[in-house]
Order: C-alpha cells, then structure tokens, then sequence
C-alpha cells in the first residue's frame, strides 16, 4: 500500500504527516456499512501492518454521524436468506475487520459524533482510544435486531472497558449508552463539541505520529497478547518485549535529548 | 420443571408472562441462606436450563432486605466442626449455585434493598443486572469472620465488575459498599427508590421475556465462555455464535417488522 | 529475615506491630529506583514470603514525593549501551519485582504523594491497596522516554485496575492521570490530604495486620492465581481455598466471638 495514493471505494482515505484518516461516508444513511465497505475496510486494516509509513490512524463518518451499523436493506435483508456457510461467511468477514483493527501496529483513534450503532459501535469499541461529542449515541442494538450480543467480540472486550456489569446490561438489552454514561464508564476517552472533534482527533493522532512509533506498536501488541496471559507470563513478555524496545534508536534518541535538556525528535525505528 | 406448578419449600417461587420470581423469605432474619435453602437454589436455577417457558428471572429478598448470608448459627457453627471433606462439600455446593445462575441461559436480575452481605452480596455479583435502592448495604464480608474474600467466585468475579483495585479493597477488608458507591463502581445498574424496586425489575424482567430470548441465552454463554479466551479465538467464537442467531425465526420477525415499519414480536426461537 | 532488625541500603525499612514500612529515600531526586534498589527490593519483596511477623506492608517515598522511577543518569543512560543479553536481565529485574510484590501473602499498600511516575507508577499498580493525596501525579511515562508501555506488567494489571481505555491512553501517550482522575476511575482506592497520608496507610494496615492474616494471604494468592481461569474454575479453586480457610483457628474465634457478642482476636492460622 501507498498511502498518499491508496484510493478506496467505499470509504474516504486522506493521508497526511504518517496520519491517515478513513472517513465513513454515506451521510444520507448515517454511513452503514455493506457487505463490501466491510471487506475493503478488512483488508485496508491488514495492509496497514506493512504499510510503515502510516504511524497512527483515525476513523470517523462524515456529516454529524459515526455509522449507523449494518445496512438493514443491503445487509440484514440478505442475511435472512442465507445458508449456514454463508452466514459464517459474513460473521468471520466482520470479526475479521475487528481482528485486524487489534493487529496494525498503528493506534486507532476513533472520532465519533451522532449515531454509533451496531457494528459502528464495535468499531469504537476496537479502537485504541475514542473520542466523542456530548450528542454521540452509542447502542449493541444487536438483540433489538433479533441477535446475540456476542457480536465482533462484544462479549469480551467490551466487558474490558465498562465492566462486566455495565456491558451485560448494555448488551442484553441494546438500549443506547449516553455519551456522558460512554464518558464517565470509561468507554469514551474524552468528549469534544462537533466543531472540535476532528481536530481533536488530528492532534491525538500528531502526538502519536511524533512519538515511538516502534514502540507504540510493541504496546499495541501487547495489549492484545496479554489479554488472556497469568500475571506472571505477561510480565516475562513484558521483559522480552520492552528489551527489544531498549535497543530502539528511539531510546537513545530519549536519552541524549534529556541530557541536552531538548525535547526528543522520534523517528519510529 | 413445571414453573407455574413449582414449590420449592425454602423460598417463594411466583411466576407470570415469562419471568420467574424468586424471593428469599426469613425476614425475621434478614433471609439468611441454610445448607437447604443453597441447595434448592442450586437445584432449581440448575433446572431452569430445561424450563423453556421461563424467559428472565428476578431474585430479590423479602421485606426490605436481600439476604444476611450464610446464617451464623445454622451454617457458620456447623462448619467450624466439620472435617475437610464436609467443607469442602459445603463450600462446592455454594460455589455450584454460582456456577448454575452464570450457567442458566435465562438473564438473572437481582433487586437489592437494605442487607446484602455474605453470600448474599455473592448472589448480586453472580447476576447478569444489578439494582438497588439507595439503602443497600453491601459487603462482601468474609473477611470479618476469620475466612478469605475468594468465596464462591469472588476474586475472579467481582474484579471484573469492578476493576481491580476496588475488589481488592472490599474482598480485603470486608467493608460496606454504600449504594452510591456501586452504582458509581458499576456494580448496580441503576438505583431506584425502595417502593418502585420491584417494578423496576419486574419492567426490565419484562423487556428481556419480550426479547429474542434464544439469542439473549447466546448472549450469556458467551459472556461466560469468552472469560478467558484470547481476542481472536473470541471473536471466532462470536462468529460462530453469532451465525446461529441468524439462522433464528426472531432475526426474520425483527427485519419484517423493520421493513414493515412495526415493532418486533419475538418468539424466542 | 528479622523484621525488626533488617536493614537495607537502599530504602528505609521500619517494623511494628506485624507492619512494615518501605520507605523510598533519596528525596533530593524524587525518590528514583537504581539497579541496586531494585534488586534489593526484589530480594526483600521475595523475603516476606518467609517472614510470618510480618502481616502487612505500606510502601512509600520520602519528603513530599512517591517515586521519579528509574533514574535518568544512573538507570537509562546505562541502558542504551547495554547488549541484549544484559537488557534483558534487567528488565526481567524489574520484572521479578513486581512479581515479588504480588507474591508475598501480605497486602501492600502504596501510599503516594507528589511524583508517582515510571516504576513508581508501576510499584503503585503492582500493590492491593493505593492511597493518594490530591497532589500525585501519576504517570506510566514509558512512551516519553522512547520505550513501549508494556513495562513490568502494565498492559495485563492496569486495564484491570482502570479499564482498557483508560490504560490504553495512559500507555500510548505517558500523559500524567490527575489524583482525581485516579480516584474516579478505581486506580487510588482514597486520596487524603499530604498531612493525613502517612497516618491513614498506617491505619489501614493495622487493621489488615489486625485480621485473619493467613486468609488475607489466601485471598492474595487467589486474586493472583484466579486473573486467567475460566469462571467454573476460579470458582472450583474458591471452594478448596475457603475449605482450606475453614479449618483455620481464625475462623473458629470469629464464630465463638459471634456468640459471645464480643470483637474477634485473630491470631493469623
């Protein structure tokens, strides 16, 4: 992948200072997604891990909306017709954008403003960190669509960041997560007004750009990989893990930057 | 199990439009569990695996209080004066009653006011939802009486409702958890004043029983299985799980319905 | 080890009444860790397994400050000349710290004023308990220094103490969480006034100290062990520990002062 000339179909790409910003982008239906938008997010998602120039990432819809989840129309429609294998099919496309959201190195950042439903929920919910404006509308509404809660990984991860009490009501339920309850849950990492939020998003994603990237990336692995490790394990792939980091020019640069009393200047390697 | 025939002897049973009632009832004594009344709640949430007609099921205490706990003189005395393999039937039986409300696939809904201490406060955590009035007491207060906090679950339980450190502090010491605080924690879900906690639960019973109650029991299987799985072999098992609820007559019902502009009706298969 | 007449280089060490206190010293730099304070911290940690007297730990820095983490000069420059070899064993260094501090059966409370930064930081998560003041600063600064923020255990125990999306921020960007911020979000179990600090860790040890010490111990290893079973397993592994705790004399004092209407004296087996 180039990033400055990736050019996808079914959502916006811009590309910028090793920030690249995917914009979900059907206003007029609040920016669901199709069975496409789904397999070309996948597999933008998986390009990432060898694209080393892109050094953060924000995801966020256009015109005062998130995502509005599956397209009723275009994708549950369809769905109800379907035999077992293609039913798998289409679950393990959408687990696998989850799965490989988690697996780019990069940071995720998304930036959510009005509707946040259904699988735009679990996007957010994939992310990394998470940004919201006080209108942003959060709801699993999984079970309101006649579905499980367990739905992209729902029922483990966003046990995770609410609390297990918090997430069962939410997914058993679908009722829609305020973004003062998203705030004050941990859920949303900061809330901004609408006019803010994109830059807010911007300035994240530049000071992480600017930061270790290398070492971002081992974070972000981590994360992932220690999900279900004994304390003790994790803290042994922890002492791996930060030992590679330790031999980062990066580290250096740290180092002889705070003697110099200078602010250091990273380079991601 | 006939619900609408069922007696069982050391609590009230009451059951309508789906949801089963179970109230535990030696208000005298702020309804303390007994080696019988564990049994036969054990028995019968084991039972409500085979209840097909039982869709959501309240538990809550009579008469202004959840539960004391084991009882000290019925319970605690005994066991002082029991040899290894009593105890350890005893603390497998308590532990059994936590493991058949997580494995009933009915959502459990706890409605707490006043005590709820001991075993008691292990019944509330063991619940898929939680709600109290602003005079629950809860304690998990093993402690207090010479035992450790990993009582029926506890310490792998409580942690993940409430984050680490606060299990620590109540699992530690044994104190009080005021209401305010456990909604703050996200222990409770919602507080609600004494005279409207039964309609409280009764109307979110109500909800669950009207939902697509097939998919509701994957919701809690998963929430339970995806535990201590790793990120991608959970959302392998959402995929899985989640294409058996498409398979469902209520997954159709509810895209009717939408296509139809008309409210759902959910049949449970 | 005699607690009550240890003494370490490198911190300072005071024992009464079954509680010891570390004091982290070299206040004119904020109380940083070296190579040496670390191993020996990790030996004394490791030591307290041994050391019955002992029923309850409070750590803490000296002069206004918790802990500045691992010195620039003496620590990071070091680092960057180092092999992998050597990296390695330091960081799996720094690692059996924490390691030691989960695995002594006493609960460690942190109490911390000020600079609580890097494995400062880290010695705060590793503990059970943390009390703060209004002025602590704590930040896992890893990104800063060029490093990942997989360091000594972070990216398994601080999404369980605050959350996934909080910890993820805090681990991807270094940023400093407020006293305020930590107490909301379940990282400090109280904050107190700086004059108060001291006086409230020694209390909360006292009364830890005054309790069933050998349960405490069980409820530690539990909480430890329980971090990556499956649910029926932790609660199977609850039962033989609360078994094991139910034919300790604590609990038969606990039930006799019950009946006798009296406060429990707890012995500790």
């Amino acid at each position: 992948m180039n990033p400055a000339t990736f050019a996808p179909q079914h959502f916006l790409w811009s590309f910028a200072d090793g920030v690249a910003t995917v914009t979900l982008n059907r206003p007029e239906k609040k920016n669901p997604l199709t069975f496409e938008s789904y397999a070309e997010l996948r597999d933008t998602f998986r390009t990432l891990v060898f694209a080393k120039d892109v050094k953060a990432v924000v995801l966020t819809g256009a015109e005062g909306n998130f995502s509005s989840g599956g397209d009723v129309r275009e994708i549950i429609g369809p769905l109800t017709e379907m035999d077992m294998p293609a039913l798998l099919d289409f679950t393990r496309m959408t687990g696998d954008l989850v799965k490989a959201i988690r697996a780019c190195p990069q940071p995720v950042i998304t930036a959510v403003d009005g509707i946040c439903v259904g699988a735009g929920a679990i996007l957010a919910m994939a992310s990394d960190l998470r940004l919201a404006t006080p209108q942003a509308k959060c709801a699993f509404l999984f079970n309101k669509v006649g579905l499980a809660g367990c739905d992209m990984g729902a029922c483990a991860i966003l046990p995770r960041i609410i609390g297990q009490g918090r997430a069962s009501e939410l997914l058993f339920t679908g009722r829609t997560m305020s973004a003062e309850e998203g705030e004050r849950w941990g859920f949303w990492n900061r809330l901004v007004e609408p006019d803010a939020l994109a830059g807010e998003a911007a300035d994240w994603a530049a000071r992480l750009a600017a930061g270790p990237t290398f070492a971002n990336g081992v974070t972000k692995t981590q994360l992932n990989a220690e999900w279900d490790m004994g304390i003790d394990q994790a803290i042994e792939a922890e002492a791996q893990a930060q030992a590679i980091c330790m031999q980062t020019e990066d580290f250096k640069r740290a180092y002889r930057a705070f003697i110099a009393k200078e602010k250091p200047v990273f380079e991601g390697n």
